[in-house]
């Protein structure tokens, strides 16, 4: 089971949010939530990068999901012979790792390290029966090592938010958001919470918005179209989000929208900070491919339509805010520069 | 009736916003418009500043609302005296003009020349029972006016948009969308409209993008996450906006939102252009009041809530664009840098 440490119980009501156990992954269905609390679940590994892509889970569930999609994988392959059996799984890896295109390359370490798991477990010679068990574990094993890297950041983020501060978000940060908001409550900083309502999806608004104020913090929604203006009058005094994809030449790829609000505290003199780790596949942004996701989503709101028939849809659902708009990406080792990020990988820090 | 010259047809389907007819005002709800076409009907005057406070009618809306809401005022005072029938009416337009805070130096504008033509006509010897129907006129002929002046409007704003350009527009800008795309259209440019949703009423989605679209033009609709991105992957060339306020310092007061698309505007190059007309009453923006809304509404969508119990809503109806980052203020009289306005009001331009 997850890591259940003094003032990790928060976590679990947010992160439990894909889970294998006899033959199925459930999957917290994020798109509704908390308006209803309900589950996909999925008794196939392709169900669930379906889920993924229909995003049922976002900002780090896709990634449990699909280290628990290769537990799934392994149920499904249990009758096998050896060749079968590896090959079926490495085909689980590529759709899971694949279902979508931003962040395919943060996916393939994940279902990596489940096939690394599963050839040492056969090596050790795990029986085919308890295999999806074992990478449940190696799953949760993930999570764990995530929720210690993030306290870290969250430590080094909590560092630059003012006593009592005002702190505007985008989109959902996860476990970022509820580290950052548990240090600062053990450092006695009642922080202030400023969450865009991010559409089309509204995560910020359903996700960061309940995870703040479920905590007791102070919690604000706004629309899209005001963190320019709220930035201003609200006395933002940190700008936070985390990114899908960090590149090696400093930009930052997330939820679309963030760049504007980048822009935004630019021009006020607000610090944004990205949470996440540079990565290595992607040496520059012209590696990355956003993803444009299915245009009818944003003529309409929560299933309800509102544009005339003929007007057109346009939905990228990440954006790219570059260099010079990011005054750190707050890692486990620190606060870096967007322009020097090869130094994360550098043994001696 | 309206001024139906040839071209103009399209616009009474937009215009037709908010009529006097025998005892009553109608008012198309643009809160539902396009999904559903009703009216609000009011039988006092009240009920229509009412209806301008509760954003039954938007963008120039409110003006012909107020305009019409004059003649029902004097059909309500039908039978008072002289002097208590003056008092009634300068009391009607006190209540109109002050329906919403931010404009209400425009709506006294439209009040005074509503009484203006009361005295008119009362020296002309006009009968109360006529009254209201000759304060109809004039809020008519006072759209007849506008249209001549969207029309000169158009005609500028047109000569900066290029051949089968890209425009990206903010809100609902009534009567001068429409003359605008009429104008392009005239000179055979084919131009393509990207209309940011404005939430939380959706007006750029269901009302700007609902008369592009049926004027025959490519209309795409983006929530408002989506500008600055958008701005380089589209292609703008052009943002343009209305504005409720235009300070004589060249100040924007215009739809949540303006101000962040101004940046990304100025980040990527693209001009900016608002069209309005500067005004004396408000020498500085410091003269302006945003209106603060119900902060519940940009925790729902539609009317249906999408955030838990305890977060809270903050919504200001406008935001301030500095004229730093407006590139030309475009009027019937040409297109005026927004550090010059007094040029505006200057005999010989």
């Amino acid at each position: 089971m997850f890591r259940a440490d003094e003032g990790l119980a928060f976590l679990l009501r947010y992160e439990n949010i894909a889970w294998y156990e006899a033959g199925a992954v459930s999957i917290l269905d994020r798109r509704i939530y908390p308006v209803r609390v309900e589950s996909v679940v999925c008794h196939r590994h392709e169900e669930v990068a379906r889920a993924i892509a229909d995003m049922v889970t976002q900002s780090g569930g896709p990634y449990t999901a699909a280290a628990m999609g290769m537990a799934l994988a392994a149920y499904e392959a249990r009758e096998l012979d050896d060749e079968a059996y590896l090959a079926y799984m490495e085909r689980a890896a590529y759709t899971l790792s694949h279902a979508r295109p931003t962040t395919v390359e943060r996916m393939k370490a994940v279902t990596a390290r489940a096939m690394k798991a599963l050839r040492r477990e056969l090596d050790l010679g795990t029986s085919r029966a308890d295999m999806p068990e074992k990478l449940r574990e190696e799953a949760i094993a993930r999570l764990n090592e995530n929720y210690t890297r993030y306290d870290q950041i969250a430590c080094h983020l909590a560092d630059k938010i003012p006593h009592n501060g005002t702190v505007m978000t985008q989109c959902f940060a996860e476990t970022v958001i509820g580290t950052l908001l548990r240090e600062c409550r053990r450092r006695g900083n009642e922080v202030k919470m400023i969450c865009p309502e991010t559409r089309p999806y509204y995560q910020g608004a359903r996700l960061t918005a309940s995870v703040a104020c479920d905590m007791g913090f102070d919690t604000t929604v706004i629309t899209d179209n005001m963190p320019a203006y709220t930035m201003k009058t609200k006395k933002v005094d940190v700008f936070t989000s985390a990114a899908d994809v960090v590149t090696m030449d400093g930009y930052v790829v997330n939820k679309v929208g963030t760049f504007q609000i980048a822009l935004a505290a630019r021009y006020w003199g607000v610090p944004y900070f990205t949470t996440g780790t540079p990565n290595l596949a992607h040496p520059t942004i012209d590696t990355v491919e956003i993803e444009l996701r299915d245009p009818e989503l944003v003529t309409e709101s929560m299933g309800r339509k509102h544009t005339l028939p003929g007007v057109k849809g346009y939905y990228p659902a990440f954006d790219v805010t570059p260099p010079k708009l990011v005054d750190g990406i707050v890692t486990d080792k620190g606060i870096l520069s967007p322009y020097n990020l090869k130094s994360y990988f550098d043994p001696a820090v």
